[in-house]
């Protein structure tokens, strides 16, 4: 129904997360309504993007500059003892906004709802393990990855395959369960309850 | 917090319509982990859109071709004796889709909440009076903006204006008011509970 | 969990229509704070209701009185020629409060899924098909069930049944479909959006 | 609108925790549906409830029986050295219902937006003080507010209030702070997301 360099572009910007056709067809006409200066302007941040942005080589974490590491894992007074396993790029973000992680971070890539060896591949296990064999330093691996049943089926399968052969002097743990601001008793379930019953402090 | 060029991106992103900070990031981390070619097929047709996809002289449609008229202007079955005006592109997709519409549109390219001469200039009046002059066979306008309060606004203006001088034999219409499909009586408006009423049949 | 008492309460007010367990517990803690003279109050009005609440012989609504007809069915004003017929008496309130019907109205009694003889006899289809008959001043039936499946498939078995050897000069109508307030084009369905279209005026 | 006798009822169900005035009428509507039997037993279980609910003499959780204490505070395998504080009755069956807790409890009555007096003398304060010093048996008080504004108001009072003077070899706890069950890192505030660091385990 939309000529077609317009319905080639909904499609494209279909694949973006989060968005459907209907979204992707305002997409279109958004662009069809700025400037042509406008139009350059975001060809060139997508285009340059690739060529700036590096990945760390250490944790994954996109940045830019010439040096190997992005600069959390650069920075000397970031406390090498912990390492923060998450999910993806957006959660390293949320978690420094927090201000109460000092720890460098690890990017695991994604979550698996199966152990089959197909979905496990899809993460940086293999790296994460090189990590945390080569790094002596690393005590305690923080297992944060979200607490939905994907997120949970995760840090399961990480739990087994890094305590496997886990040295003395190192653990690895999970964010606390509990209550969240704003939550009401009524609503919460058993299992949070529960840990916010074992947590309290 | 995000290295330059991925925060420009976000910034850009964020300009789209319903697009936050947060989904803006996650559009960029996907583009992230898109391949060079898939990089390459978005930024050309983004740069595409422009130069291949034209304004209908009649209604503002976008489409391709040669042409100065978009299809649905061009196309002799359709009733020229009735023109649709709509707030956006979109619409007319929507309208078409339910496929009991064989008149002309007119893409109004947005709304006003207030009748101020500033806000009533982004409109395109001037060019939907212009129409309506030099086109004696349209015998009905359809005004078809959404029933928000712009909406409701907008179509005031319109009326106002279209009903000015109007020839014998033309009317300015709106779309019907009723109960949409799903709706319980229980949790209609007094207003939209009147129209169906009064809309039996 | 719950002491017996509080119990039952808890799973006689679960019936209350919208009402589950948890809501219900809150009413009797609710029950329980109030004083005795707030108690006595609730219990001699749900008492009373059977005993001064009267059922309309002609339309189902209830009401108070010595009379034989609810003030609406007795109200000379009204017109007769219009029979409106609803799902459950709140509906009535609702139809009242537009003010923009005059007609009678006749309570149903419920909805259908199926036209399963097993579940169109709780309707008081009966009922309705006598009034009908035998007040040959009503010209027009409006059937005006909700626009939910339930509602349309009852208004569908409805029309059939009345239709039937329906004398001439009576006719059978619907509400009116179309946009509600504050509806946006893009979000109707087609079949909103095409009524809309049909009823436009 | 309605006639008194229905209108008296709906304006007291409009009194009932979370219900409305539609609401109401619908309740009041069921009342009229159901048997002369239904209604009876309805209104015995209201009129029976004060009769046959006492209210513990402890914790103020409501029970049934001759005794004084209710089933929780009269059962010696309880755990005498914890008091848990809760807002209302239904949050010590939320707590019951985890299996986690094998303490006393204290119902509060309510939480409060301000340290007023007026506000604060809702609660039952008083009757938590003198509970805690006559049964020098409990070494911990746990707070089990919610973590809503009011919930979190209502906690801080609390431990000022339980704190001064407090003996040695007792504490005032909280619930702990964390990600629910079900939660993604993304969409968690910066404190539940601090305290999830800071409890892990």
């Amino acid at each position: 129904m939309y000529p077609p360099s317009i319905q080639k572009l909904i499609d494209l910007f279909s694949k973006f997360p989060t968005v459907g056709p209907r979204t992707a067809a305002r997409f279109v006409f958004y662009l069809m309504k700025i400037s042509k200066e406008e139009i350059e302007e975001l060809i060139n941040s997508i285009s340059n993007l690739k060529k700036t942005v590096k990945i760390c080589s250490f944790c994954f974490n996109p940045f830019e500059g010439e040096a190997e590491l992005c600069p959390i894992c650069a920075d000397s007074s970031r406390d090498r003892a912990l390492l923060c396993v998450i999910e993806k790029e957006t959660d390293l973000i949320t978690l420094e906004k927090t201000k109460k992680y000092k720890g460098l971070y690890f990017i695991l890539g994604g979550t698996v709802s199966t152990f089959k060896k197909k979905d496990v591949e899809k993460l940086r296990t293999k790296e994460l393990k090189e990590r945390i064999e080569t790094h002596p330093e690393i005590k305690e691996i923080i297992i944060a990855t979200n607490s939905t049943t994907e997120g949970e089926a995760t840090a399961l399968y990480l739990e087994r395959l890094l305590k496997k052969n886990l040295p003395a002097g190192r653990q690895v743990t999970r964010l606390g369960r509990g209550l969240p601001v704003g939550a009401e008793l009524e609503y919460a379930d058993e299992e949070t309850l529960g840990s916010a019953l074992e947590s309290r402090k």
